[in-house]
């Protein structure tokens, strides 16, 4: 597949190194792709900076947002939230009527300090934010419940747990759910919710999960929906 | 143990009826014993009416919510979220000063029709608004992240799956862990995430707990924190 993925941080990395390894076609997205070719810094989660993360993933074509290809598969949306519309904007409104967009985003606002805060929710979510700025595109919400390393390789979390699914599109979730299938989860694993509106439910998960991040100590866990 | 259940819906009963059953001496707060006494209506989700239950679980003492006792050992708030302030208020400031509240409801407001959004989340959240409110008190937010069936019988959910708590007094968490372990959780599936503030995340996390009862069917399940 073509797979065009908006966002150069380490979701973004994390999700484009697994599509390359699967075997895709990988386009990456960037506000300013020169510029960003040239970062040196070291990401702090993952240690290694975008220009030594782009010599290993040589495949992955680093372009502007505006020139990601009109005729990928899918697109996966891995900005920061507060961006999100504005990247989707950049890579154009018209190139992604009718296509699936994956969105990985959470509204999360640093602004008031830690933790963050949601910038939109309860009663709205960036998922359904999303879903009205482009109308004609297919917003499947979902892996935003997580820490990006068990989003591509859920096994690394023993036993059971899970990953949720919002949108308005059936064929759409169905698509995403194959893709998620590829990448190592169990299709009874994946939960589909409901309509994209049941992105609220999994964006305000956000602040627990960032809670138990402190008290276990470790990024490394997962929610399972334990059933009778 | 002597305890105080505040609220005589669904929840209470449920938590009464365990405590009974566990030997210990309980007293049930409402707005108005004389009226609740006599409320024959089936209650939805039960099957059975209060007057009913009441018969079953003679040995709880129901009284006006100002008639609970002073020297209860734990005072359980088992009230809808937009009651608890008037219901602890009702009981009485002073008589709460220095004692253990279980804050088992939830900021759930129904008056946006269905699902309920929460009336407050995100920067502020009911466990620290009841805190705030009676600051002489031991809030410890807890078990409000489940159905009640399950809160009183973990095992009927198979497997591992977490209670959460949150509070400023760590010796008050401690007395609701041992409480807790005596109603059958597992020490290890108790999981204190900090301060009263991260009530915030487990209030939150109903918004998803609403959707999972709709796409799941049922209302049998518990989030477990799947960790490497």
């Amino acid at each position: 597949m073509k797979i065009s993925i908006l966002g150069t941080g380490n979701v973004g990395q994390t999700i484009a190194s697994k599509m390359i390894t699967l075997g895709h076609e990988v386009f990456m997205g960037s506000r300013d792709a020169q510029q960003a070719r040239t970062r040196t810094q070291s990401n702090p989660m993952s240690g290694t900076s975008f220009a030594e993360w782009l010599k290993t993933y040589s495949a992955v074509s680093l372009v502007d947002y505006k020139d990601l290809p009109a005729d990928s598969d899918i697109y996966i949306n891995c900005t920061q939230g507060e961006g999100s519309v504005a990247a989707l904007e950049a890579a154009g409104k018209e190139k992604l009527n009718g296509k699936i967009i994956l969105d990985i985003a959470n509204p999360l606002d640093f602004s008031k300090g830690m933790p963050p805060t949601l910038f939109i929710s309860n009663t709205d979510s960036l998922g359904e934010k999303l879903q009205r700025e482009f109308p004609e595109s297919k917003i499947v919400k979902g892996l935003n419940t997580m820490n990006c390393n068990i989003m591509v390789n859920p096994s690394m979390v023993p036993g059971d747990h899970n990953v949720f699914l919002s949108g308005n599109d059936e064929q759409a979730k169905k698509e995403i759910t194959s893709l998620l299938v590829t990448i190592g989860w169990q299709s009874n694993n994946i939960i589909d919710l409901g309509d994209i509106s049941t992105s609220r439910g999994t964006e305000m998960i956000l602040p627990i999960w960032l809670r138990l991040w402190g008290a276990l100590g470790t990024a490394d866990f997962n929610f399972h929906i334990a059933q009778k």
